[in-house]
């Protein structure tokens, strides 16, 4: 199951270029013709186990099955005329890489992902399904961004990064932005899963401005703890090669992602993946809702912290719902 | 994966004591404190794939994860407070058991389940964590019989059959009726799956009643195909041994829901378990909701039979969604 981390940020953080919260309010209007507004979950049974009210926040309904489809319609249609005339690049084999191209036929302009040759295939199918150009290199990330560069260079298209591009953070603090402003939903604390950061930081700058003493915190593996050890050291450190089912969180936190944290007071709570199985299993049986493991990873840290949490409003970003169902008898495995 | 049939029911059909659409009616507003109004749901991709447009009731959001809650509220919210005080009764190791344990516990009264010794442990669990009391018998339909008239001599319960009573089938079809109701929704066809027949003669009253020009198809599976055999016959006919992984609909049709079926002109349509497992996997990844085979078999008739749809819009009930997580490797193996 493991894979090679995401690639680290191109470009570094400027404090400056630091996306804010009219960023988030003004995604929320740019992508609100194309992205669902999509529904806030409960189950009482799930409420009994934790010892606190929780808010699902059910992003697996997102078009293209997770919140990415948020941040990625947010770039393309920031773009100009001229800039969407090219196209915009990518580097990914998973939701990142389809929420792109889906974005971009919603503009009806070109996509170019770049992908590592041992990537799944059914991943790629799904990314060429929505119209997508895929670029395969060799699974390296010298490789990668040697072929972004070339498709840069041969097309003109605008490389729209998965977690540090400004737009695509401000995108993804759009859902947060909706279960905060949801009915009667005022809360104590918010969860969301932490991979490169773009979820949590934009969800940070969102939470942060609409309810100043909220607690933030993002859920993380123990298998690719980048971003506990980070906040624990006040820089950012590298990743160990993250080894965790969460397939969506094995990347190491951006630059601007980490300055946001820090700005925003987030904290990082870990669940191992037996604990992230079982709730997702949880999650399964109780809702019926079919959400991929780096999702229930925000539900295993409430579980794995009741005292952090013991009677609270607590809100939880399931990121996504792209489970690869052909392995999905070894994931439920890990539950037992 | 094979299990017994369920009972053939305890008592014949009398036309004078069918179920109407007022009885639908009454239970609508007879069940509303208690059951959820389920959504409905949409998806672009399965539509593109049927040739139609698919309104799916999510009954598998249900409480007690399945359309049975319907009926079992609607049986036990008629007893006169002096029935009531005896509590109820069935034999059921499914679905039905959990609904009616769920059902009394709304009105805080006992709940008797017969169950075979040889039932699955995980789905007794769950019924007695809503509160019935289990009575477990060897597995035989005599032995299940003698059980059940035992418990109803020791306390004067009031027996609640799965399929046949007329309360529970008038409960089953608010679940349909809930669905053409809806706005937008004048359908031209409705599919729900059939096993003893309670979904669907329910369906058919409010049906016939609300849409007078709808088609009303039941699906089955052709390892259990005794509604398709019975119709075709025009008298029900007993089923061979079911072999079937839809473990909701091994059982038999029911007098009253047979004499139901040709009141109001039900087709049944069959598909295969093959069929029925990639129309599972196929709701799963394109919905991310959790059901169970039995209700994917009105998704699999509808993609078998396209001629029968195309163009139309068509309702189908999401039966429930209460999948046994330990055999979903075997499962999806059927899909492939």
């Amino acid at each position: 199951m493991t894979t090679s981390p995401s690639l680290r940020p191109g470009h570094t953080a400027d404090a400056d270029a630091l996306p804010d919260f009219d960023d988030v309010l003004a995604a929320a209007a740019r992508i609100a013709p194309h992205a669902h507004h999509t529904p806030v979950l409960r189950s009482r049974a799930i409420d009994a186990l934790a010892g606190c009210e929780l808010f699902f926040k059910a992003e697996h309904l997102q078009r293209a099955g997770a919140f990415k489809f948020r941040g990625a319609c947010n770039a393309v249609w920031s773009l100009t005329p001229a800039q969407a005339a090219r196209g915009v690049v990518t580097h990914s084999s998973g939701n990142h890489g389809a929420a792109l191209a889906l974005a971009a036929r919603t503009r009806g302009i070109a996509c170019h992902v770049v992908v590592p040759e041992q990537a799944v295939a059914a991943k790629l199918a799904a990314i060429e399904a929505y119209g997508a150009v895929l670029h395969r290199c060799a699974p390296t990330l010298a490789a990668r961004e040697a072929m972004c560069a070339q498709v840069q260079a041969d097309t003109g298209a605008e490389l729209v990064h998965p977690y540090t591009d400004a737009r695509v953070i401000a995108g993804q603090g759009t859902a947060a932005l909706e279960l905060l402003n949801a009915n009667g939903h005022a809360l104590d604390a918010i969860v969301t899963p932490v991979g490169g950061g773009g979820l949590l930081s934009g969800t940070a700058i969102a939470a942060r401005a609409t309810t100043p003493s909220i607690r933030i915190f993002g859920a993380e593996p123990t298998g690719a703890a980048d971003a506990h050890a980070s906040l624990a050291r006040g820089e950012r450190v590298p990743s160990l090669v993250p080894d965790t089912v969460c397939d969506g969180l094995r990347g190491l936190i951006g630059a601007p992602n980490f300055a946001l944290f820090q700005r925003h007071g987030v904290e990082v709570l870990l669940a191992d993946d037996g604990a992230t199985a079982r709730a997702m299993r949880l999650i399964w049986e109780r809702t019926k809702q079919l959400v991929e493991p780096s999702s229930a990873v925000a539900l295993a840290v409430v579980l794995g912290h009741r005292e952090r949490f013991a009677g609270q409003r607590v809100g939880v970003v399931l990121s996504g719902g792209n489970v690869d169902l052909d392995a999905i008898g070894d994931l439920l495995a890990r539950a037992r």
